[in-house]
Parts: C-alpha cells; sequence; structure tokens
C-alpha cells in the first residue's frame, strides 16, 4: 500500500488517493484472515475485496471533506457503507435471491463456500459496519460523539426495511411483473438511492456540514443514487458479462422492468445525463469543495461496467 | 396490554411486568405490519412474536436495574438484543443451515414466506437492531449518549465473528465430527454465551455500573450464559417436539457433540447445577437489587422447554 498523495493535483488523482486509503482502512477493521473461525473470515474477506470501485465510501469521504470534515473522523462510516453494500450483494446473489454465479469477474460467495457460509459471511459484514460506527476512542469529544451515533442512525435507516431490504424485497416481488415508472423509481430510490443518499448525508454529518450545505447534499444524493440505477440498467442492456463482471442481459432474462424497459434505450440515457445535471447543479454553489463531488457524479453517469 | 403493576410482589411479578414492557416496547419499534412493502414487515413481526420468552431482554433489564439504572435507559438494548436473537434464529432455521421446519411450536420463516423473505427478515432484524440503538432523543445528557454508544459497541463484538457468527460457523463446521469438551465450551461461550454475556454487561453499562458491580456482572453472565446451553442440550435430549415447540433429538440425529454426548445426561445436569451456584454466587453481594438476577438464573437452569 502506497502514501497517499496529501495534495493531489485534481480529482482524479484524489480519488485514487482516498480509495488506497480506504483500502487500508477496511484492512484495518477487519480480523485478519486467520482468526477464529478462520472460515468466516476468509468469507469475509473474499467479497469485501473482490475489486469494487469504492464508490460508496469515497462519496462518504467527499461529502465530508466537502464540508471541512475531516478523513478520520469520516473513515469508520466510509468502511461500514462498503461493508453494507457488500453484505448485500453476497445475500443478493443467493440462490434463493437472485442466484448469480458470477460478482465482479469471481465466482460469487456461496460458489465458493456454500450458501450457510454465505449467509453468515452477509450477516457478519453487516453487524461489523454497526459494531465499527460504536467504536470510539476514549478521548473523543462530545460533539464528535453526537455526530457519530446521528451519522449511524441516517446509516441504519437507509439499510432497513424502508431502504435497502424493503427495495430488495419489492425488487424480488416484481420479476415477471410490469411495473410502471413511478413503482420503478419508488423501488431504485430504496434498493439503490437510500445507501448512497446516507454516504452523502452521513459524511456531510461527520464534517459538521451546517443546515444549508446538508440541503445542498442531499439534492446531490438523491439525484446520483437514481442515475446510479439507471446507469446499470443501461450496462446491463448494452454491455457484455466480460466487461460488467457479471451476468448480463439478467433484467430481461428475469422480466425485471428497467428504465430500459419502461423509457427506452435513449430515453433511460436522457434519464441519466438529466440526472448527472441535477447532481452538478446542487454542489456548484459549494466550488472548489465540491470538485471532486462533481467528479463523482460523472464518474457514475459515464462509467461503462 | 396491561399496564405492569410498578411495584412487583416479588421477583416473579417483577419477570412478568417487564415482559409485558418488553412486547410493548418491541411493537413500538417496528413499523406497522402494513408499512411499505408489507411482506417484510410481516415476516419479522411473525418471528419477533411468535412467542418467545423474552430471557435476554429482561436480563438487559434486570442488569440495569440491579444497578440503579432506568428501564428508559436499558430499553432499546432489551429490544434489539431480541431482534438479533431472533434473526440468528430465523437464519440458523434456513434450509442450507439447520434446515429447521419448526419453531417455538410454529411453522419456521423460510416455511411461511419462502427463502428470499426468512433471509431478508433475517436482515431487516439485525439491522432495525443497531438502527434503535442509533436513535437517541435530543435532549439526552453527553454521559447518557455515550453510554448508548458504549453498549452498542458491546452489542456489536458479541454478534460478530467472535461470538453469535462464529459460533454457528464452527457449529456447522462440527456437524457429524465429534470435538472435545473444550471445544464444545468455546463454541457455545460463542453461539449462545457471546449475546447473553451482552445483555447483562450492555444493561449494566447503561445503567452506570461501577466497576466492582460490572465486574461482579460479568461473572454472572459467564455463568448463565454457558448455563443456558447446557440447559438446551439436557432438553433436546430428554423433551418431546411439542413441550420444546421445536424439532426434539436433532443433535444426536446431526451427529452434533453436546453437553449430553460428551458428559453424559448426570454430568451435564451437575454442571448446569454447578453453573446456576456459580450464577447465583457473583450477585449475591447485590443483595435484594440482584433478586431478579438470581431468580432468573433460576428459571434458565430449571426450565422445562
Amino acid at each position: 500500500m502506497t502514501a497517499p498523495n496529501p495534495e493531489p493535483a485534481g480529482p482524479a488523482a484524489a480519488l485514487e488517493g482516498l480509495r488506497a486509503e480506504v483500502e487500508a482502512a477496511l484492512d484495518r477493521a477487519l480480523p485478519p484472515e486467520g482468526a477464529w473461525p478462520a472460515t468466516i473470515h476468509r468469507a469475509v474477506r473474499y467479497s469485501l475485496f473482490a475489486g469494487g470501485k469504492r464508490i460508496r465510501p469515497v462519496l462518504v469521504l467527499a461529502a465530508a471533506g466537502a464540508v471541512g470534515g475531516s478523513r478520520e473522523e469520516a473513515m469508520p462510516l466510509a468502511c461500514a457503507v462498503e461493508m453494507i453494500h457488500t453484505y448485500s450483494l453476497v445475500h443478493d446473489d443467493l440462490p434463493a435471491m437472485d442466484d448469480d454465479d458470477l460478482r465482479r469477474g469471481k465466482p460469487t460467495s456461496h460458489k465458493v463456500f456454500g450458501e450457510a457460509v454465505a449467509i453468515l459471511a452477509g450477516d457478519a459484514l453487516l453487524t461489523r459496519a454497526f459494531h465499527l460506527m460504536a467504536e470510539v476512542p476514549a478521548g473523543w469529544s462530545d460533539g464528535r460523539v453526537r455526530r457519530r451515533l446521528a451519522a449511524t442512525a441516517v446509516l441504519g435507516e437507509a439499510c432497513g426495511t424502508g431502504g435497502l431490504i424493503g427495495g430488495q424485497v419489492v425488487d424480488l416481488e416484481s420479476e415477471g411483473r410490469t411495473i410502471d415508472g413511478a413503482a420503478l423509481e419508488g423501488l431504485h430510490r430504496a434498493k439503490t438511492g437510500a445507501l448512497l443518499g446516507a454516504c452523502v448525508r452521513g459524511g456531510a454529518i461527520l464534517g459538521g456540514a451546517a443546515e444549508d450545505d446538508l440541503a445542498r447534499l442531499a439534492r446531490y444524493a438523491d439525484a446520483i443514487g437514481l442515475a446510479f440505477q439507471v446507469v446499470d440498467d443501461v450496462l446491463d442492456a448494452t454491455e457484455s458479462a466480460e466487461r460488467l463482471g457479471k451476468t448480463a442481459g439478467k433484467d430481461e432474462a428475469a422480466g425485471k422492468s428497467t428504465y430500459v424497459s419502461v423509457h427506452g434505450l435513449a430515453g433511460a440515457r436522457r434519464k441519466a445525463a438529466e440526472l448527472r445535471g441535477q447532481a452538478l447543479d446542487a454542489v456548484a454553489p459549494l466550488g472548489e469543495r465540491g470538485a471532486l463531488l462533481a467528479h463523482l457524479a460523472r464518474l457514475v453517469v459515464d462509467r461503462t461496467s
């Protein structure tokens, strides 16, 4: 692990530096692979270090930074959101759910470790995420402790039955049924948007954001949360499995309604571009402080995997 | 729901009053059954209100009370430990794990709602448990906020790969193999003892316990945590499914090592009685304040289901 550049030349370099910090922090946040019982730690690390793009943790750090917060203060949430994102993938890939064999170009957890360990590895990632949020150095000020608890509440809300879990339930129930544009948007605001929103809002809370910045960042989070899913649907319809690192064309095969099936490919792309514009507008008043968030909004929409 | 008696006549009456308070608090802590998406809330409530004895939440409240803490302050942890206990049962019962059709005399979650929803219901209970711990009224003092975070850290540790989840992994790996007494004790200290220990220690922390009381309660927690599992093994070997409300004789059928298979039925009963004695000794210095904890230690060992 190379030391990150403390003064990166631009948003792309800043992004790389933050990613490296996140990798190191995730590694420190978990017991070593050989810790008792070894099976579960192998399984947890297998999925957490499977080559994820770390978009969620970087969003946390970028949001905290945009309001003048420290990376040290934001890093536990950065790690927690990546653990929660990974747990949701491990459980969603299970045979009883989406039944996927491939994730980020590698066999899914249950293909490698069996279903029982995959279920427990997801449980372990979810548990460790919240445990990490509760670990606070003894010398912390009352204000920092309160901000930590507030960010944890935002995270809990986003991952619950009104967010991540609720979205997955509705997604499963929507298979083989046609749903309209409003229902589709509701589903994805819960399944994808809620956690992305918690990254931005939680990071801003930990950074000590004032009310007006919080409102700006909430608008930004809403736009990129939805954009993320629209782009996912476009990629599922247009890209190869090799490039995606997961099974392609699954949505159509499963009879799922997507932005592409509801709005057409051109309509979905237009929607993504519109949402990118909304995200950029929201953080424009932050000026240079918001440069990394603006860069991330472009990355989310222009990515090809 | 009848109002609990504020001045119960003895430990048995106090216990009933606390149980009623826990039922009401659990109900308030969850979205209503019809909330979007309805399926997941039905599944969560189905398992959480399936007739559990609420031993863990009562332990939390009893430990907080034994050191002079308030029920209001301890109730979120009381609800959280019951949610986590229930999530662990829902996931352990899955076909990929212990494959159980019956729990507390009712069909298990996956038999009623299917595997996908059962997995998500477990995830939802685990998530809500930690979310609940992070919800703190705005007017709370800094001390109360810090105690809440400290109790959450104790809970996170107990539910992680060194506790509840680690124990389940080792339990699965032990099926069909003979393990010795020390390995069996290690397994159960993780799988059952860690969460019971967190109930007592977490309740004591929320109650503002002094160091000497914390140490006493930790000894009590260790003893009843292990006693709980020893008695479970005795009951599995001796009681009918009808009385247990779950499949009986499963351990032997699965080729699992238990306290009965390792120490014999008489040896296991002797071990349970010895642990009850240790628990009672640990709380004896608390006098009347520890009466409910002493009552619970007797209940855990003398129960028949």
